[in-house]
């Protein structure tokens, strides 16, 4: 009997509400795919070099967390996070210059999550986001399920055209200003300091939240410090942030650093869709950076990632047609080519993958279409000889084909 | 220039979408805070018995992650999970009855991220839910956000009276039915055999997704063992599983088991809400199962819960007044307590609070009211001695007020 029920059932039949069904699939995990064929050297990922995971040292972590909290490091916790690391997270961004408590701050499932909570507690459908142009993907993927539609700034070498905001907002009435204001993802492009205190002063006399995506801000390599949008901007600033890229994605710990009163909102968000962030990680973190392990091994993966951009820079000046520009980012993972413009990147990545070589197009990063004559490079993951080959290998394409 | 503009900043301002200003925070939370005060024997969470927590095969089970899979336990991985332990869990699945491959399931952070990715992907706002009465608060929390409605089906000895459903759905429309099949949070109750064939019948003739949310089936202490939903209406439902009472709630490792063509939609879902679920855990279940670690494991917990339940309705026996019912689960964690149809557990809860006893009353369980005189009793966390005296508490207390 239940045999042939089964021959009846038809999960096509299912009702999927409609805009889970409009929701694309990542065309970088299409492209990560292709790239991951064997001999193919990628720039397309974002990933950290693994080669630099501090693995012993968060064996040694995860041993002392054991040892010293037993059961309470795999038990249920707090939605916001468990208060030893909201507490050195707090006291980090003191130091950093942005004057933060435990309360400020809520752990999250990578930086991702923290897109997903800013996304369901301001978006309505309809509403408009204003972001960089181009701007992060994965952003564009949480706030789309949300229906949002967008308002992309220009951006220059000093990052987002400020000086277009105001206007804009006058006329999109847009719910969140996005910005990846350091080493950005894509372009590797930085916001000055006068565009940063410009942006707030706007932020704040039109009570639009600032939502500034910080995954990469720690990983400088050189110029002054950099002084945050939250340092400047304080209250009228969201950070979200993650250890994804300067200890391990893997792990899954991200935060958000909120101003207090919108903290509420953002834990109701994160207790309905998940309860709470892996306890035993949060604990490893915690100890990982309290043993001082931390800042020494920041120090390794900039140098790491200084040489490897310094690398792609150099094969770029020897293999690339001077026609074709780059971004030099002075930290991060990416950097941003730009072809001459009646080329279409998108149409010679089949080629690329022939000469094993992949990279990210630019389309997918602009919200409302442009891009066609970029792409995204990450120096991070392959090695120096392959930065070198794989350069070279595109090098020779664009000679070829544009 | 900045303290001034900072003095304008205000939050309140920010506009909130209303379906997030809407939701409440759970009661459970708020009496969970109350009852963690010092002296109070709590009833009131859902936790497993920390005690239990295999540590050292966790710390082993890291130990063999990192020295087998090195950087990649640590990395970026695939939305869906790591292949494989979505093998094993097939292979488990198959085992039980189940008919399943790895393209059937799908890792999540706990089961609660398997409500969530359900809620979205099949939850217009106004649509309703078909539901036990009472259910599971937590799924209820999930579902809210998308704004469902309840059609709730009174529950017996055997579990959601199936009869009832057809006539249900035929006036409701539901997009869902949930159920928690086994060992029912909160009552404990388990459905029937016969009932489990007819609420799948009933299902594929309307083109209808069972979600059996079951985290408890494991833990079973006695009776012939239990043909799941799934492996008796195979793609007609979806299956919610989790570690968290298993293994370690804290690793935030669960998965569901779901008709291969709906499972696009759920990765998409996951990919944008967090990108995927920690590595390093479902690495760490994963030896830990393959080191044969897992089976004796659930016999231990079986044997603590079974006879704490033992313990708490002997009790019951020995002190509460003969007119209070309750169930007597054959697993899980909880159960269930029918007090007077006059008596109001909730106006009881402060009473019990000064007595130094929690319990969580019956209200929030149900979706669309009901229930004042149950509470939910969890027999997993406490000690046998503070079973017996939070029983005795009880017990006075009933006596003396209802």
């Amino acid at each position: 009997m239940l045999v042939e029920q089964n021959n009846k059932v038809d999960p096509a039949k299912w009702p999927i509400a409609p805009h889970v069904l409009s929701l694309e699939t990542s065309v970088i995990n299409e492209i990560l795919k292709i790239s991951s064929r064997p001999g193919v050297i990628s720039f397309a990922g974002g990933l950290p070099a693994p080669d630099l995971f501090p693995l012993a040292d968060l064996q040694e972590a995860m041993d002392k967390s054991v040892e010293k909290y037993h059961s309470d490091c795999m038990q249920y916790s707090l939605s916001r996070g468990i208060i030893p690391l909201r507490q050195q997270l707090a006291t980090r961004a003191v130091e950093q210059g942005a004057p933060t408590k435990v309360d400020n701050i809520i752990i999250t499932s990578g930086a991702q999550q923290g897109l997903e909570v800013v996304a369901r507690v301001f978006i309505d459908p309809g509403d408009y986001i204003l972001t960089e142009n181009p701007t992060y993907l994965g952003a564009m993927q949480a706030f789309n399920y949300y229906q949002a539609r967008y308002v992309a700034i220009e951006m220059d070498e000093e990052g987002m055209m400020v000086d277009q905001v105001a206007a804009k907002i006058e006329k999109y009435k847009p719910k969140l200003i996005y910005t990846v204001s350091n080493f950005q993802n894509p372009t590797g492009i930085t916001m000055s300091l006068k565009r940063r205190r410009a942006l707030i002063e706007i932020a704040v006399s039109y009570d639009i939240p600032i939502v500034d995506d910080n995954p990469y801000c720690q990983i400088q390599f050189e110029g002054e410090p950099i002084t945050t949008l939250k340092a400047l901007g304080r209250d009228a600033v969201i950070e979200l942030n993650t250890f994804s890229k300067t200890v391990a994605p893997g792990l899954r710990i991200g935060w958000m650093n909120g101003p207090e009163r919108i903290m509420p909102q953002f834990e109701k968000v994160k207790q309905c869709t998940d309860l709470h962030s892996n306890t035993l990680c949060q604990y490893m973190i915690y100890e990982y950076i309290k043993a001082g392990r931390f800042e020494p091994h920041i120090e390794t993966i900039k140098a790491n990632y200084r040489h490897k951009r310094n690398i792609m820079l150099g094969a770029m000046r020897d293999f690339f047609p001077d026609e074709v520009r780059r971004t030099e980012p002075k930290g991060g993972l990416f950097l941003w080519v730009e072809l001459p413009r009646q080329a279409s990147a998108k149409n010679l990545l089949p080629k690329a993958i022939e000469s094993k070589v992949a990279y990210v197009y630019g389309e997918p990063f602009f919200p409302n279409q442009g891009g066609e004559n970029c792409l995204r490079l990450n120096f991070s993951n392959a090695s120096p000889e392959e930065i070198v080959e794989g350069i070279k290998r595109l090098g020779k394409l664009f000679k070829e084909n544009i």
